[in-house]
């Protein structure tokens, strides 16, 4: 019976440990650094011949040096005679480059999903890919969890469910919010950011019923948090009580932290799919784990179980 | 007919544009900067349908990133269309990751060549690649060309090739000094470096005649400049007049820049394959460009023309 063998990189090691604690094995032995001239160097440390091989890297920043070695790693596992190379990603960098936007514009979200194959990658396990889409840039399977049970979860232990709103910042995330709105049992509302003329303010037009009720706005990631704290001033003056935010991947760069501490945001829902330095782990930023969802796919997965049911109910 | 382009990327624009000065045309227009978190942003600004291109990039440090610009570039090129996508690589990054030393090491030099051609990549064109079966990594055509008539031009014209013996820092680099050896006129010696017993401090024991000699040793690339500084004070103590160092690439990352200050070698003279940082422009280090070389050698390509010759006699 082959393996189950688990190793982490540099970009989430706490995560990983959960992920490992859930499957209920230790994390291979690895050392994953830099030779001086910051070329990276690994050391794998223990035999991992005719195993199955998951690998636990998100690709959040630095982006490129998780993504190098996530492929190194992928390369050297295969040389040493992995049976199956399961890369498990549960941030995935560069999905925003998913379509030629404007001419001569690369297509990244898909270079990045052909040269985790070219490594010798055999299966994907992804979480809230930002286009769906993403999945079909694969030709080997990919299982993609939701982190939209496990958010929800948190609203509803909270009792932050009644009398609330779950709203969408833009119409790309409608699907999300409807899929958080039956979990806490509640209506949906959208926001429609429309520029009126060019080099005009956006004008932020709340579609849907807000006036005296919880607004909790949902997306899957939150990056500069410009869109959610404005789309939060917003919802405050159509009149919500109050406004909480939530979404899988905690990018949150550049400003995002002052602008979250601004706005009139209660609390920022995120979960761990992407690790948070100190400087980012702020009051109001709440961070809830996707280690038991994801180890529990990984556990599915090597049994030849349906990965699905997982998250197409409320996840404990 | 086909239009030659050439692109440059960030890690050698000077280099870069010495190449487009001497095949005479312009750089290409293109932005390539960060997202805000970090993420490579690329813009071609015109149109590059049907057209020869060729991308100016070094894999030196940062290596992730100038390696992602370089995948990501290729990809946007071939999207838009590109006749050739001709890739022009002064420095090729983990090229000392070429075999599997130990257990369960990866082939990172491989790994790369892998994802150039999965990128799009249609041929390399490469310089003095620290083992020369890296060729033999990539399956579309790969023009190897060579630093060392350019190091000994600068010896010539410096009238420092009298009396003098050219030094090889290892067994490996024999070849390369005898190259250099032939342009001199010069006699070789090799330094044989021996740890006597485990735990023990190398030996360098040196095969050939330095005494009442100039010294001038030859490498591929000086990273940490522990071989070379080591070999230049053994030298000295087995009589040389003096100690010349050159190599192609000047990686020169840690205490290099120190140890040759500190050092005995009188010059170091380097190419222009990796930029220099001001911090590392020292007195002692002379840099000799390859832009007319690698110029000549797309020129040569261009009009389906052998490029060996550029560099089977002495290069001017
Ligand atoms: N890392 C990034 N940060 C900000 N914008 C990005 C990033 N990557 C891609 N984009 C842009 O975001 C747009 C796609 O975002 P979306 O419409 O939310 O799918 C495209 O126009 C991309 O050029
Ligand atoms: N960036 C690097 N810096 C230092 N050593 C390296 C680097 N990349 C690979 N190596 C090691 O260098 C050795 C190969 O060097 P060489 O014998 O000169 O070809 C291998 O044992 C590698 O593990």
């Amino acid at each position: 019976d082959p393996k189950l063998k688990i190793f982490a990189l540099n970009s989430n090691k706490p995560l990983a440990e959960k992920i490992a604690e859930a499957v209920g094995v230790k994390l291979g032995k690895t050392s994953v650094d830099r030779f001086s001239d910051g070329e990276i160097r690994i050391n794998i440390e223990e035999s991992i011949r005719g195993d199955q091989v998951y690998i636990i890297q998100s690709t959040s920043a630095p982006v490129n040096d998780n993504l190098m070695e996530l492929l190194i790693m992928i390369d050297a596992l295969r040389r040493a005679s992995a049976k199956t190379i399961n890369v498990v990603i549960p941030y995935y960098g560069y999905a925003r480059q998913d379509r030629k936007a404007r001419s001569r514009e690369p297509i990244t979200a898909k270079l990045v999903a052909n040269m985790l194959e070219t490594a010798g990658a055999t299966r994907i396990l992804a979480l809230d890919l930002h286009a769906a889409q993403i999945q079909g840039f694969f030709d080997i399977p990919l299982d993609h969890l939701m982190g939209a049970p496990l958010l929800a979860d948190y609203f509803l232990t909270h009792h932050l469910d009644e009398n609330a709103v779950v709203v969408s910042p833009d119409h790309g995330g409608v699907t999300r919010a409807r899929k958080l709105a039956e979990f806490l049992k509640a209506p949906i509302a959208i926001i429609d950011k429309r520029r009126p003329r060019a080099n005009v303010a956006e004008v932020m037009n709340i579609i849907g019923d807000v006036k005296g009720k919880r607004a909790i706005m949902i997306d899957d990631m939150i990056d500069t948090a410009g869109t959610i704290t404005l789309g939060a001033q917003a919802l405050m003056d159509a009149g919500a009580t109050d406004v909480y935010a939530s979404c899988t991947h905690p990018v949150l760069s550049g400003p995002a932290i002052e602008r979250i501490e601004k706005s009139p945001i209660k609390k920022l829902i995120v979960t761990d799919s992407i690790a948070l330095p100190a400087e980012k782990q702020i009051d109001k930023i709440e961070q809830v784990s996707v280690g038991q969802l994801m180890g529990q796919a990984i556990k599915f997965i090597h049994e030849n179980k349906p990965v699905s049911p997982l998250f197409k109910n409320r996840f404990h």
